[in-house]
C-alpha cells in the first residue's frame, strides 16, 4: 500500500483570503486535516480554513496539554510538550501508514516559529513531507500598518519579546529594522528598551494583524496587561530616498 | 470623480500557485497592472501572474533604466534610479487621477525589499494605497529546502550579501538563524565568512526557490561566477528538541 503524504500548509496570518492557491488546493484534497489548538478553543488556524472543509474530511485537533510555558515544579514544560509532540506524531503516522495524506495547517508559515516544525522533525525522515510556505504574521503586520519593512541592503532582525532585557537591547541597537514577536507579558520590558534606545517614536504596534478583530494602537497607549500573544512591534528600516 | 486605488500585490516567490487568493482576486479586477522589469526581459513577477490577465487589462511595464548599481562616473545609480521612480509614480498617479485602480505586482512581498516600496513612499500620502502581503522568497526557500528556519525564542537575522565582510561576520556570529539574500557576485565573500565562523556545514543554498528552474546545490559545489541574484543562503536555527 502507498503511504500517505505529510503536508505542512501555511494558511497565512489571519485573513482567510491570505491563504495561497496551493495551500487551499491541497487542503481541500486532504482526507485528514490536523491542527494544534489550546484546550477548549477552536484554534486560529482552524478558524481561517474551516469554511473550506467538507464532511468527508477527518478533523484531527492536536490539543496542547498546557497553555503556558511557566509551570510550577515538578512540572516541566519541555518534558510535557515533548511527550505531547511525540504522541501527536504517532497519531499522524498512523494515518500516513494507512495511506491517508495528512495536512497540518499552520497559522502564518510552517517553518517560521510554527509548531508544525516539531512534527516535521519527527516525521520527515520516515515519510514524504512537503511544506507549502505561507504569508507570515510579520508581513501581515507591516502590510496593515502600511509601512515598508526593509530597504535595499538593510539588515532585519526578528526577535522574541521573551529575550532578556540586555540581549534585547543589544540586538535592537544593532538592527537596521526589527520585528518583535511574542509580546504578551513581555510588552512593558520591550517598550522600556525601545524608549532607552530612542526607537519608541519609530516603533509601530499591531494586534492580530489581518484578523477581523485587528487593532492598531499607538505605542504609548498600549495596555501591557492586555497585549495578546498575537501582537507585533515593528521598527521599520529608515526610508531609502531613492 | 472617484480616484483610483493603488494596490501593492505580493505574488509570492515564483511558483504561480503561491499567490494568495486575495492578491489573485484584486489582480483580476484591476484595470491597470504595473510591474518593474529589466529592459528586454519579461519580468519575474509578470511571468508569475500572466496567465490570469485578460485582454481588457492594461499592462504597464516600468522598465529599469539601468541593470546594475555599479555605474561609471559621472553616472550615479541613486540619481538615475530616483528619477526613474519619480517618473513611474507620475505615470501611475495619472491612472489613479483618472479613476483607474492600479495593481503593482511584486515578487515575494511588497514591503520586504520590494521595489513597490519606492512607489508607496511617493504615492501613499496622496492616494488610497493597500498592500496585500505575499509569501517572501526567504520562506519559499526554506520550504523547498525542507528545513525549519527558527525555533521558539531564537532570533533571525536577514542579511544582504552586499554587506562588507567584517559587518557580515559580526552579524552572522550574533545570529541564532540567518538568511542571506542578494548573493550573486558576493557569493565568494559570503562563503568565506561562513567557513571562518564554522557555519558552512549548517548552511544551505538554493537558487530560484519554487520556480520551475529551481536548483538546490551543496555549498561547496556552487560556482560563484554563476550564482544568480535570486539565490539564498540559509543558516537554520539549531533544532529545539521539544
Amino acid at each position: 500500500m502507498m503511504r500517505g503524504r505529510l503536508y505542512g500548509l501555511g494558511v497565512g496570518p489571519g485573513d482567510p483570503e491570505l491563504i495561497t492557491v496551493k495551500a487551499l488546493r491541497l487542503l481541500k484534497a486532504a482526507p485528514v486535516v490536523a491542527y494544534f489548538v489550546a484546550k477548549g478553543k477552536k484554534g486560529n488556524a482552524f478558524g481561517i480554513i474551516e469554511a473550506h472543509l467538507d464532511d468527508g474530511q477527518t478533523r484531527l485537533p492536536l490539543v496542547y496539554p498546557v497553555t503556558t510555558e511557566a509551570l510550577e515544579p515538578p512540572l516541566c514544560y519541555e518534558t510535557i510538550i515533548s511527550a505531547f509532540y511525540d504522541e501527536a506524531a504517532l497519531t499522524i503516522s498512523g494515518h500516513l501508514e494507512a495511506g491517508r495524506d495528512v495536512a497540518v495547517i499552520c497559522e502564518g508559515d510552517p517553518f517560521f516559529y510554527g509548531s508544525y516544525m516539531y512534527l516535521h522533525d519527527r516525521l520527515a525522515a520516515r515519510f514524504d513531507a512537503q511544506v507549502v510556505p505561507g504569508v507570515c504574521s510579520m508581513l501581515g503586520g507591516v502590510a496593515v500598518l502600511g509601512v515598508p519593512l526593509v530597504y535595499r541592503n538593510q539588515s532585519l532582525s526578528v526577535l522574541s519579546g521573551v529575550l532578556p532585557e540586555d540581549e534585547l537591547t543589544q540586538r535592537l541597537e544593532a538592527a537596521d529594522a526589527a520585528v518583535i514577536m511574542k509580546l504578551g507579558r513581555n510588552f512593558d520590558k520591550v517598550r522600556r528598551v525601545l524608549g532607552k534606545l530612542g526607537l519608541d517614536s519609530r516603533a509601530l504596534y499591531v494586534e492580530r494583524a489581518t484578523m477581523a478583530n485587528q487593532r492598531i494602537v499607538p505605542l504609548d497607549e498600549v495596555d501591557p496587561m492586555a497585549s495578546p500573544y498575537f501582537s507585533l512591534l515593528v521598527v521599520p528600516g529608515k526610508k531609502w530616498r531613492a
